[in-house]
């Protein structure tokens, strides 16, 4: 019986290394553009467009957008929000759509652009992506965002829970090496996942910008049913609106 | 007081991201292009020239090199070594000259060429390698060789094992996540580091090659007293002889 695999890509540099047909693809950026995502579709955000540029951001604001912006932890001057998970919970966003341009994540996004499918994955909705996936029985990807292109320990343990919970269903296969050290990592970290990242560069980095609230909650396994997916246009979306989103 | 940093990088293809001024770089391609590097330094041969291509190894014979080549774990037809460890230890290698070309490793020394500083590491000279760097008191970037320019776990566990001692020395620092990613791996494996290798890829591929001999070698800790490094006009030399090489 054919089983899919799951493989991990620790960088969106190396993404062409991995890139197959017909692979769904995992992006995460747990710190903390992806967790982000998931609060503001959990909230009721109808769309949000990822976009590289600050330029590019900025021209979605003359087509009705709210314009969220980040570059190294910081919120982009002039931009109504940066990637703070609690700036996406706002009342005021539900039913809009936004423009969303950050360092690593969005970068991600954009890299996996040719897959056959692309889904969102946090912590915050670990389960409501591996529910997904082990329905889909397609290959997977997880994709992680890195910082600037190099290795990060918070997207590789995302990476690992997700590795793990399809090779222990039994109905995945794996053959590579990132993906079992990812769920090495990941069993070692599990316990108290903000411990151990205390020592990673990426909590050092956010540490100075203040940020313990953002980073509790990006930590927190499950605390949003949501499973937000890019539609055919580039708009992630929340995956139960796909077909009848209106823009 | 300034304290040299490690960091490890797990693929020559994010090489540039990296790339310091004044950094030294250990490369490792444990199964078995730099173990096969150290035994044949360590059994007297004069100098080792990696090159990427089979026709640039060729091109050596007329110059009287014996030529070494493998790809995907298999020798090239036509030469007279693979990578086998085994084969660089025969006594008629002794003062020899060789020009070596294999999937993974001379490719990433190739890409390190513009280094100040490159030496070869491998679990079997392991302890010359760190007793080095302790000395030299620089910024150190272990490069795993990987496998077609994706992570491996046999090389990670050896930059983890490098950077585990340069740690624990108090003389060195780092930031870099992967650095502690190959710490936590390494940590998790030493007991045992061949049992542990049985889930990774790179075993399985070589299983298949009936290279059990060779890898038991390989991962066989501080069996070398000896310190390969690359002179200044690209061949491998040992480091004693660095400055008194005949060719």
């Amino acid at each position: 019986m054919f089983k899919p695999d799951i493989q991990v890509c620790f960088s969106p540099h190396s993404y062409p290394l991995f890139q197959e047909q017909n692979q769904v693809v995992v992006v995460v950026d747990v710190l903390r553009a992806t967790s982000a995502i998931c609060a503001g579709i959990a909230n009721g955000v109808n769309s949000i467009m990822p976009v590289e540029t600050i330029e590019e951001a900025k021209s979605y604001r003359q087509k009705g957008f709210v314009v969220a912006g980040e570059r190294n932890g910081e919120v982009l001057e002039g931009f109504e929000l940066g990637n703070s998970p609690f700036s996406f919970m706002e009342e005021k966003l539900k039913g809009k759509n936004i423009a969303l341009t950050t360092t690593n994540g969005t970068k991600a996004i954009k890299s996996a652009y040719q897959a056959e499918s692309i889904i969102i994955g946090a912590f915050v909705n670990l389960h409501s992506v591996t529910e997904h996936l082990l329905t889909l029985k397609k290959n997977v990807l997880v994709l992680c965002a890195g910082w600037k292109d190099k290795f990060n320990l918070e997207d590789t343990l995302f990476a690992g829970a997700v590795a793990n919970e399809l090779l222990s269903s039994g109905m995945f296969v794996t053959s590579c090496d990132s993906a079992r050290a990812a769920i090495l990592l990941y069993n070692h970290a599990k316990g108290n996942l903000e411990s151990f990242l205390i020592d990673s560069s990426h909590r050092e980095r956010l540490g100075k910008l203040n940020l313990q609230k953002d980073i509790e909650y990006c930590l927190t396994v499950n605390k949003l049913n949501v499973l937000p997916v890019l539609d055919k246009n580039g708009f992630i979306v929340n995956k139960t609106q796909q077909n009848n989103v209106l823009l």
